[in-house]
């Protein structure tokens, strides 16, 4: 077998085999195959995609290119999410407290902000103690004890996911369905979940800014998932706008207590979190439907567990809950500033993208995968897309990391905001359930 | 300007700008831009092919990434011509000294045999003495005096053109016509040609098979050649059948010896070499048309000056053209066989393909660039095409380097041949003439 061969056979429209599929992901692990062959075949497969089948091998074959995790001895339903990304999507820390109190355990492996959309290993890193870099030991006691954990990928754990991802991205090859499918399935298949529930966003956003392109992907990842022996199912939700009212690493964290306790409550966060985790209840054979999935998620919000079990998965990585607590509403950067209404109106959008772009200028996100980020930046918003405003009313508050970034990013902000004379019609958050 | 945006455009369908060409060719050739990037952007240009600009664009900055040959100070006009390669095409070696003849001067940079397909370099090679690593002062001298010189192609000659094959050769991406145009206009600009004349073969021994593709690729030399400024023109020759009466390094230059006296003239080889050296008399402003250009040419052939011009350069690139002209028909590899008719009949066809094929088995060709090959192996051809033939009667002699070879090539020699019980219709060899 030859690679020139493999890369000839996709680029003039055959299937590539199972074995095939193997040969060129461990020889390019391996360091045997060549990364600018491996890069001209992410060509052909970004030209000509790939059937399910070899999407399929093609995730089993990433995912043999490291370890993986054994949750064997803990006991499960063992169920995780994942989200294609956005822009004040932290839905993750509410949804594993919150299935967890329903007796799902949540093997949680994150990602950090990269560009405009947040990452959620950042958010918990803003917690004073944090540690997201936990040993397998440490994953699988937090998870039994705590009935969830939140981890960053190790270098063990799908070795080729990284490889391929870090060549896609200087060679034109990420926007890929099948290449995309493959990377986030291997991960989560490497993580040891039995269930998924994918949030597959669409809009300005997100990755995906059609949403036909997204529910390919979505499909992709379901079709994928079920062939590997995964339980998923996927959300196709808006993000035209940021989700929730905070924008920011330690903000959002916030925000998520905020959740967890009922008050300040963002109505698109909210549904969006209770439809997650109906669905993740679901696969954990927890409910029969979304609908008696959703009833149970309510009545677990309320009865204060996930709550502590948050304040547990704190403690347990490393953090103060104390201190957290105190650190709340006052833990922000000094360099401040306030945006205000331009107009008597109503607020007909609020642009998710610029809104991401000016957070990465702020010091929330980081455009280089090896900068770091600012705990303490972001914004909040006092009124958001549908909320009448009046001339000079607050509309944001701002904070960034230093002067230069706050001066770069007011532009950004104080365009993203866009103003009508009748009010928005009200947005379809979820557009597809998809299983 | 970033490799990776480039890519990225072009994937997406948008036409590249001379200077992000350039960008690309320069960093490439400078060792700034990684061969995966360079590797994904022709996989790109293999699928959204280019635009008449961007070939002419990649064709100059290939072009610039070396030194030219200056032949200025020799009187021209200066007229080459290049073949797409083929089994027993050995056009060249007649062409040149027979349009020297009439006063134009071809300043020839060839290449070797790779594949099925045989190379001018490693025929005269098979000369003893023959020297085709001329330095630039040879060349220009050769050319002044003798009205063409043969060499090989330089480090310093178009350095892009020989990294970006050696990558293309090994990530899929050789197949693509802006690919090809830009590789083979960009070493003729170099060696300092004012006319060409394209010999793009079609056929199974051909590089292209269909002769639609061919054509493409005729069509697009002679736009990028014009865009240049070079005056070229293109014959598209069929190549299904071997060319002339031998295949083989020393067996090809007796048949081009052969052909300068008027003797054991095959039908094909002649006409294919009179049309391409009509047109070159026609580029050269020697005549008018290609009718009155191939009457010269006859004429010429008849004079004996190509004859003499031949064993002229064979002295001055170190042969000897005595010793030559001694070793005419005995200078064969003792390892030895014929193949006989196996059949009452007409032959109906030898595949140039398989012909070629064996020919790497005897030691003609190579299959990688490293391989040495052998000067006395090869076949000759007793009957061809349309020939009628009796039951055992000998239709090739056939010499190799050693049994192992030839033990390896019989069989496909032996199935080269096909038979049919009435005369094959007669063949078109030159199916356009573009312009």
């Amino acid at each position: 077998m030859r690679a020139v061969d493999i890369i000839t056979r996709k680029r003039d429209g055959w299937e590539l085999s199972r074995e095939e599929i193997a040969f060129l992901i461990k020889g390019f692990t391996g360091g045997d195959i060549p990364d600018y062959q491996v890069s001209a075949w992410a060509m052909t497969v970004f030209f000509n995609g790939m059937t399910a089948e070899e999407t399929a091998a093609l995730t089993e074959s990433m995912l043999r290119s490291g370890s993986t995790i054994d949750l064997s001895g803990i006991t499960g339903p063992f169920v995780d999410k994942h989200s294609t990304g956005g822009v004040g999507d932290k839905t993750s820390l509410i949804l594993a407290p919150l299935v967890a109190a329903l007796g799902i355990k949540d093997p949680m492996m994150s990602g950090r902000a990269l560009g405009h959309t947040g990452g959620t290993l950042d958010k918990l890193e803003s917690i004073p103690g944090y540690r997201t870099s936990l040993s397998v030991e440490e994953f699988r006691e937090f998870i039994g004890r705590d009935g969830f954990a939140m981890t960053g990928q190790t270098r063990e754990i799908v070795p080729a996911d990284r490889l391929l991802y870090a060549l896609r991205d200087v060679t034109g090859t990420v926007e890929s369905i099948p290449l995309i499918t493959a990377s986030i399935l291997s991960k989560k298949a490497a993580e040891g979940t039995e269930g998924l529930v994918l949030d597959v966003k669409y809009g300005t956003g997100a990755f995906m800014k059609e949403a036909g392109l997204a529910e390919a992907l979505a499909q992709s990842l379901v079709d994928t998932g079920t062939a590997l022996g995964l339980k998923v199912r996927a959300l196709l939700t808006d993000m035209n706008e940021p989700l929730g009212y905070k924008v920011g690493n330690f903000l959002e964290i916030e925000e998520c207590l905020d959740c967890l306790e009922g008050i300040n409550l963002a109505d698109d966060l909210m549904e969006i979190t209770l439809e997650l985790a109906a669905r993740m209840v679901v696969l954990g054979g927890k409910a029969a439907d979304a609908a008696a999935g959703r009833k149970l998620c309510e009545g677990a919000l309320k009865s204060g567990k996930p709550r502590e079990l948050f304040l547990q998965n704190v403690r347990s990585q490393g953090g103060d809950p104390d201190k957290l607590l105190e650190m709340r509403g006052n833990y922000r950067s000094p360099v401040a500033a306030e945006i205000n209404a331009a107009q008597d109106g109503y607020i007909s959008r609020i642009d998710a993208l610029k809104v991401g772009q000016a957070s990465v200028l702020l010091g929330v996100g980081r455009n280089r995968s090896e900068d770091e980020v600012c705990p303490t930046a972001g914004v909040e918003f006092h009124s958001r897309r549908g909320d009448k405003v009046k001339a000079g009313e607050k509309i944001m508050s701002v904070w960034a990391r230093d002067e230069a970034g706050l001066k770069a990013a007011l532009p950004g902000l104080t365009e993203a905001i866009s103003y009508s004379d009748t009010a928005p019609e009200a947005r379809q958050l979820i557009l597809k359930d998809i299983s």
